[in-house]
């Protein structure tokens, strides 16, 4: 029999089909599914909605909030729940968009569960990440051979754009929405950077802005991003 | 009926597991599916063995050294094979390892067929880069919630090292073979940067090492990366 195990599992950017044949069958397999549910109900539960796996599915509240300490709480209250399962001989998945090891909520679970348990068996099955599902719909090269790539959390400040974009093909700017105004801004001192805004690519929600100064004032979502990427 | 489209798969890491259920589909459903050949082999032919397209693939011979002149002439001519099958009511795959727009063979030949015809269709299935199967296979954190990570090709030089781990949490060294010695001298210098060298992961074949040091004076394959992590 296969020891009991501890899955982190990606589900893709979104779209149902861009999970694995590892993922779906593993999500076939293990007796509990859990996944990250936000105040706008749960992303994952959406992507994973074909595999008809309800009956196993179950939704852990996260508020993923600069606030760490509520969700804190959270992971290690789940954290139990998966090593106790673990002792009574279950498997358990934790789905998580895109990649479990790319800005991920995956990370803090493996953390609380190494913890309690060191010795508990944990798999990662690694997924399509948004990076590369942004710039599939986009036609935009992440990077063709020979050149640097940068990701970079835009939610820290712009003040360091200028030396990125010097040193690297293309520039990913990750969680845009604090700086989308002032992103609007700046973006024509580089002409020769092209700039694509693309939201929860490859949903049915899938929005793809190329001009980025269209976006000053608007809102953007949690899951959008921008390719900043010199023309070859 | 379906538009004629090429389509570019990316068919994951190298587990067959890693495929996505779309890009499955998409080679089940197209008329040719094309993949390259190295002089090693196919290392996609390998991967897609477990779906059983044997009389529809159809090898393309690269030499994939830094001398393009010869490859040129074949992307060419395999662009003019796309686009008169297009022509002819057919679908076309062109495969590749990892992600199609991540240090791949596709953007050549999506240049090359617009540039014969810019009306046909294009679509591109994104894969699980070897980004995420190394992460995965490590259990290093590719990122957690704010931080950075660089991709760069170690071929070209160590010396921007010092000044990437400054602003990086992770920093991936890709086509590591160049400096493998180097580096291994160097990584001394930098004790709270977790190294972990990472080959063919997820394969038959991967190879893991974490003491990086002990690989000087070796061979390192093609597909192999070094993970340099700032430990957090």
């Amino acid at each position: 029999m296969k020891t009991p195990t501890f899955y982190g599992v990606g589900i893709g950017p979104g779209d149902p089909e861009l999970i694995t044949l590892k993922a779906a069958r593993v999500l076939e397999q293990v007796d509990v599914v859990l996944h990250p549910q936000g105040k706008h109900g749960s992303f994952a539960a959406r992507i994973l909605e074909p595999l008809g796996l309800t009956a196993k599915l179950q939704p852990i509240s996260l508020c993923m909030s600069r606030q760490r300490e509520n969700d804190e709480n959270v992971y290690e209250q789940t954290a139990r729940q998966i090593v106790s399962r673990l002792r009574d001989n279950q498997s358990v998945a934790w789905v998580t968009q895109g990649d479990p090891l790319f800005y991920s909520t995956f990370d803090h679970l493996m953390v609380a569960v190494r913890r309690l348990d060191p010795a508990s068996h944990i798999e990662i099955i690694p997924g399509v990440s948004s990076l590369h599902a942004a710039s599939a719909r986009t036609g935009l090269p992440l990077c063709r051979l020979g050149e640097r790539v940068a990701v970079v959390p835009a939610s820290y400040g712009l003040d360091d754009l200028p030396a990125l974009l010097e040193r690297f093909t293309t520039v990913v700017l990750v969680k845009v929405n604090a700086v989308l105004d002032r992103l609007a801004e700046e973006l024509p001192r580089y002409p020769h950077v092209q700039a694509v805004y693309v939201e929860k690519a490859g949903t049915t929600e899938e929005r793809i802005v190329t001009d980025v100064a269209s976006l000053k004032g608007q809102e953007s979502s949690y899951f959008s991003l921008i390719l900043l990427r010199h023309e070859t």
